[in-house]
């Protein structure tokens, strides 16, 4: 078997695509956040602005997060040690999962190494325990939702992008006997755009069906605690699960569930991703409590993101640059090109210092590649004044199309 | 429909099989490991010895990787803000895959959030990069393993535990010119017993087979350098794909795998698990780097450990308990029943504050139910006395079985 030239096709498939991805190596700075420093083809660090970072709150960075993290080191060491049923189930992550229950205002929650991990576990456990369970998926779901339900073994019906006729006709469909699931997010991260959760939540009453919710791209920045765009439609309660991460606006590194009782201790008892897996380090979860502590009652990193955001979008416009439709804080750039995404990027980072990465497939469909801005309450009005005239310079050197301005 | 009680039902099956988990939620010492404090059923933290966690050098708290995560913490802050593509490739990320990629004299190493997800993800994108591969599986290969050889579509022939005559059966009956897989661990660490690495290596070169090894029990322990048991036994260049663990003998959390360059490529592109997820955080990075570095030019630990496992199999026979035949590190004792296993650690833990987990299906084949003990470096003699003889204590007290003194 000449195993080697299978595995070389399989990349050279990715180079004839224009799709093989290379890693731009860089430090973020603490303290000084979205300042960075850029390894990638140099000997030395070059100081660069991050503008791609998904730590969108600069959380990473904060104080009373930090010194939970040392606090936690030093008390309690580096790793767990173990699984959460041996050795593993430090004290902290009981604080934590009361702290992100009490959040989304369910009875329980569950820390699992990712929200990817969260994801395909909860997902999963859910669909093997619903005999004959038909899960209704939105078709731009994250593709750890996608994992979880291939490998719930359930039926999969794929509904389009925030659309509730067809979901409802995709509803009516299914025995009102059988088990359902439906499977959404509340933020897409490369659009921006929000889902009616309210509205899926009526056709999920009308038709028995459960709801699971990713909030991974809205904890931490909407709602008045942070809870969410289930907690600023106050509807929280209406769903059956709702999923998130630490390692996006909570600035470290995890993921959870929140849940009633009963559905948070099948997930515990029977997902194989929870059960055998070295537990969060303590001192993540140290940090991560301090976070979402923090975030509850602070709503200033909330509002400054917002307010960098609409700036953001607005300078854009001003200048002609085709920002795609966004309703949040994530604010995307149609390039429609992988080759010209990824030119641009490499001149804004070569001579702009500025680090800012091309969105190709297979994260979003072929012909609407981007760049993805994520301005937070770190990035001045200066820094944006810098980047719009870094991509006017660009836009006219590789002479792209630009609208008229708004 | 009544979803309730469906959950319901699926938590009563495990009440009645006896095997549903309680987690003991404790705080580990740093420092002072294996002290730790015990918050389960009490308000307060009660004094307890660990004996049953992985972090089995006691790395978790070794200043050099306190101080290496303090430094990564202070910075570059709590995350990595991104997945290794978008804005979380951090410098220190490049230095550990080259550092392990080092440890294992392969070409290059790959980090994922967790060895779980290292070997769901390895397995599941191999498989399905070749076509038609068939994977050999050892019988009692860990979940994750399993887990990425059921996502990656391929056949799987099951062969006994460690029995190459039957491997060899199975391979056989393989057309030649059909991929092949062979995923085997090399300390299997709830009986601690070790794989026959050079001979499968054998049967793989003869029947042009590749092989994956999960050394996750053996990395940092086993080898001059800690490159685990294939550099024990001088043929981890036999080896296609060599997994591990940042969680357990390095004491911090992530995974690992280590191949030729172009195979971790393929895994690097391919493979969602490692794409769509949040990278470790430079924070366990750092404490990793550290903690690989030192275990690479220090042996004191790995033969404090082995002197440990020794004396503590040595005193559990002289007392007549019933150690299972382990030739590693891992100090099982056999008690077949999974209430009564959960019994003796309840009495442990209530009156003598020794805090060892009872192991019990599906961990373990029914009938097999045990107590695993890790003795390392930090548990002391004067320890081991105090545990034997409060297992004597209870064996007599619930009349169990002991042995002839050897
Ligand atoms: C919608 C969505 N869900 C889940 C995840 C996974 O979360 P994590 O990065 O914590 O693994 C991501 C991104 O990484 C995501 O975009
Ligand atoms: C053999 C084996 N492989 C893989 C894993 C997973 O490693 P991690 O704890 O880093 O997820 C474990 C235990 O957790 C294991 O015992």
């Amino acid at each position: 078997m000449d195993y080697n030239s299978i595995f070389k096709a399989a990349i050279e498939r990715l180079h004839d695509e224009g799709r093989y991805r290379v890693f731009i190596d860089i430090l973020r700075t603490k303290g000084a956040y979205p300042n960075a420093r850029c390894f990638h083809g140099h000997n030395g660090p070059k100081p660069i602005t991050v503008w791609c970072s998904n730590d969108y709150l600069g959380m990473g960075q904060h104080d009373k997060v930090v010194e939970a993290m040392e606090e936690a080191l030093h008390s309690v060491g580096a790793g767990s040690g173990g699984t959460r049923n041996i050795g593993g189930n430090t004290h902290l992550h009981v604080e934590l999962e009361e702290e992100l229950a009490d959040l989304h205002g369910k009875e329980a929650a569950l820390l699992f190494t990712s929200g990817y991990v969260s994801n395909e576990a909860a997902l999963s456990t859910l669909g093997k325990l619903l005999p004959g369970c038909v899960i209704f998926s939105d078709e731009l779901n994250h593709a750890s939702m996608i994992a979880g339900i291939r490998n719930s073994g359930c039926e999969k019906r794929v509904f389009r992008h925030n659309d509730l006729e067809h979901l409802e006709q995709l509803l009516m469909e299914v025995p009102a006997e059988t088990p359902k699931l439906i499977a959404f997010e509340s933020v897409y991260s490369m659009d921006g755009d929000i889902a009616p959760i309210a509205e899926i939540c009526d056709l999920a009453d009308r038709y028995g069906a459960l709801t699971y919710l990713d909030e991974v791209h809205a904890v931490g920045m909407y709602g008045a605690r942070g809870g969410g765009i289930s907690e600023r439609d106050g509807v929280a309660d209406r769903i059956t699960l709702i999923e998130g991460t630490l390692g996006k606006a909570f600035g470290v590194m995890g993921g959870y569930v929140a849940a009633d009782k009963t559905i948070i201790d099948c997930i515990r008892s029977y997902a194989p991703g929870f059960i055998f897996t070295t537990s969060l380090s303590p001192v993540l979860v140290g940090g991560a409590l301090a976070s979402v502590r923090h975030l509850k009652q602070s709503s200033e990193e909330r509002e400054a993101q917002q307010a960098g955001a609409a700036l953001l979008k607005d300078k854009f416009r001003t200048a002609g640059l085709p920002v795609m439709p966004s309703v949040t804080h994530i604010v995307p750039l149609l390039v429609g090109c992988p080759v010209k995404a990824k030119r641009i990027s490499d001149i804004l980072l070569a001579e702009y210092g500025v680090y800012v990465q091309p969105i190709n497939f297979p994260t979003v469909p072929r012909g609407t590649e981007r760049l993805r801005f994520t301005p937070g309450p770190c990035h001045s009005e200066q820094m944006m004044d810098q980047l719009v005239k870094a991509l006017v310079e660009i836009w006219g050197r590789l002479d792209l199309e630009r609208e008229a301005a708004a």
